[in-house]
């Protein structure tokens, strides 16, 4: 399993993408509205960082935003088998968001693992 | 500049560093006691998890745990040259924590920029 990107909320990712790509030099990979979010990759070499900006309330970006404001939200690891890594966290007793991959952002299926279990870490599986 | 690495606070680097370390693949590359910190990197490919537990009460990161408990704290983009970025981001309007480079863990210089500049994220400059 390897880096494969750091999630950001945040209500203004235009701002942000255009700064962090100067500042970082990481310019926009993939962008596309997604489960009503607007969403940026910057590519920072070998991994990106994804800004999420919500479309509108619904969901768990706009409510992270609302408790927690804008920063840092979850890290995901790559690998090429998100059903396997599911299995090897559920057998270690980790809590699963998602029992099963699911469709995320720029066409690759994830999971989300519960952050109780895993230090306050949101943690994603991505298949790439 | 590329990833580095995301800063996670924790009260149990051990543990954590367990869970990871089998259910990420993700070993052990570097352990260190600094500035008052149990400072764990694990390896995730291209790129680092540092695990970051506190020896006393003292600094920002028991801080951080009190007031936001255990999780992401920051993350850290490698550059060949500390004091460069930190001129760009300074010249951007980017308030810094760290006006020079300072010595970091794992003898990097580094250098930290203010969340409120950068959508909420702790953003970190290592010179690796």
């Amino acid at each position: 399993m390897r880096f494969d990107h750091v999630g950001i909320a945040t209500r203004d990712a235009a701002t942000l993408a255009d700064l962090f790509g100067t500042m970082l030099d990481a310019p926009v990979a993939h962008r596309e509205a997604f489960d009503g979010l607007d969403v940026t990759f910057l590519d920072v070499g070998e991994g990106y960082l994804e800004l999420l900006e919500p479309l509108d309330d619904e969901g768990a970006i706009p409510r992270y935003l609302d408790r927690e404001g804008p920063g840092l939200h979850h890290v995901a690891l790559a690998t090429p088998d998100v059903s396997a890594a599911l299995e090897t966290a559920r057998e270690m007793g980790v809590e699963l968001v998602d029992e099963t991959p699911r469709p995320g952002a720029w066409g690759h299926d994830v999971a989300f693992l519960h952050p109780q279990s895993t230090g306050g870490v949101l943690v994603e599986f991505v298949e790439r």
